[in-house]
């Protein structure tokens, strides 16, 4: 049986920092990011692809915003926001995937699918939700809609406005997983949890709802990872290797570490809230949970063997 | 083997014509039309869901076009609209479904795929575009988007403003049939080809692309039942049974009736155009490339044994 690999990158590989998000761009960056996982490919993995939707989502809200002040059409819930970009997305991917498929004369399917993601109410990060997401409002539209609505926002550091602020729960179980993992032991390349995920809920025993939340990609594609019993799981990000001591004169990159290591890293706080600690905890996770490995690199590295930061158990 | 089947139905199932398309009002729309579909799961079919997107896109565009107006968002094109239509109506589709058969007691997976639809870059429908999408724009600003994209205008016959038209092309091949096959065939519950599918073409033979067009869904589900071997095809809309003479003092109801016959109603100008014409036409390519029946009634009469017009050979 050919082993089995989850890879995971951000929504920031598609549309990039400074980039306003024309479907040039889009296109130009996903197939830059196809042609590298084309490598996994050729080393005779099969793939399943988990991906973010930051800039993409941030989009879609705006656009709900303004549709809804210009035309009345009625503004949808964040989780209805979250499956469109998993359309976009997911279509972009696909495409692109098939595109450099085909330049290399590789047959294969490539199959993008919606994804539910449930989490608990009782999750605490419901509690204190901290991820803004939408427009910056006034200070007098925030207070309205939150009248309205319920919504909670807080006031930009930076000065800019109010945005609303949305729980990050934990996964805990992802919706298709099953036909994930059929899908992909038969050769098929799968892309599935967008976003993180749509976030869902158990309002009562027999009803899923949706609920006003993100969910971490990377910790959602690990969750994944465990759930369809991948062997590795690569996380793709802006750096080839995770370092220790980083920005400062004695910055080392970590080239193989045990989960135990990664541990005492975290502990010590050696990587970044937002950045790189919630990879190397999700890391973990996979490896904790009976994964092989999990590979924290750049995309532009994965046709080097044993290429980026390896956590093992 | 169990019996397979496609069942078809319109965006209009989902909002209504004279509803905005809030929330509330599209979950409860998609929650009734599921509730219905439950009786072929009862009859113990695999089935797979095609579905419309035409109030749903409608509102995508002009929350592209508000976005960019007031917020410098890039609008994106057609195909990247369906594709986002595809993940948001497919999520709440799935939902339901999975909410309904929770009740129900049946335990099935409920699976989502976007997909895309090859079309011929030389079909007669490009050099004629009749669809028309989008806002409706005051003639200079059609001029002007017209210079600067290309895209073609046509004056709204009740005086709106212009509204761009695309072209209708013929689906040639549904890209991820095999997946939904197998999906299916294991007794998952497939929703796809939202919106008839998002339109591609060989744009050279190693690369795909999005293409602006819309395909007519009853015709691009028949492609999908035929290409996935389905025994039967439902294409449900706002009637019990199709008429002969409709709306005259001798309409009558059609109960079974063969592909000949069907031929020479078409030929009569029985069915309306944009209306009932294309779904018998939906019907009669679906029994011509060895469906067995193709059934075309409304969602609430799907209980009944024998319901609605059978389309045979």
């Amino acid at each position: 049986m050919k082993k089995l690999a989850v890879v995971a990158f951000g929504g920031n590989a598609l549309l990039k920092s400074g980039q306003k998000g024309t479907i040039d761009e889009q296109e130009l960056n996903v197939h830059e990011t196809c042609s590298h996982l084309m490598e996994l490919i050729k080393q005779d993995y099969n793939i399943v692809i988990g991906h973010g939707n930051g800039p993409q989502v941030g989009n879609v809200l705006l656009q709900h915003d303004a549709g809804e002040k210009m035309y009345s059409v009625p503004k949808l819930p964040l989780d209805i926001c979250v499956a469109e970009t998993q359309g976009s997305i997911g279509y972009m991917i696909e495409q692109q995937m098939k595109n450099v498929l085909r330049k290399e004369k590789v047959e294969k399917d490539v199959i993008t699918l919606i994804t539910q993601v449930l989490v608990d109410k009782d999750d605490p990060a419901f509690q204190n939700p901290t991820k803004p997401v939408g427009p910056y409002y006034p200070k007098e539209e925030a207070e309205k809609i939150h009248a309205a609505t319920g919504d909670i926002f807080a006031e930009d550091p930076r000065g800019r406005g109010w945005r609303k602020v949305v729980a990050s729960p934990k996964p805990v179980h992802i919706s298709n997983k099953r036909a994930v993992e059929t899908l992909a032991r038969e050769g098929m390349i799968v892309i599935t949890v967008g976003g993180g995920g749509i976030p869902v809920f158990n309002v009562e025993p027999e009803k899923v709802q949706g609920i006003d939340a993100v969910i971490d990609k990377d910790l959602a594609s690990s969750m994944l990872a465990q759930q369809i019993n991948a062997d590795e799981f690569y996380i793709l990000t802006d750096i080839p290797k995770v370092c220790i001591n980083f920005n400062k004169p004695d910055q080392k990159e970590l080239d193989v570490i045990t989960v135990a290591e990664a541990e005492k890293y975290l502990a010590e706080k050696q990587f970044a809230e937002g950045s790189m600690a919630p990879k190397v905890r999700a890391a973990i996770q996979f490896v904790k949970n009976g994964g092989k490995k999990c590979v924290i690199t750049e995309a532009a590295s994965l046709h080097i063997a044993g290429c980026g930061t390896q956590i093992i158990a």
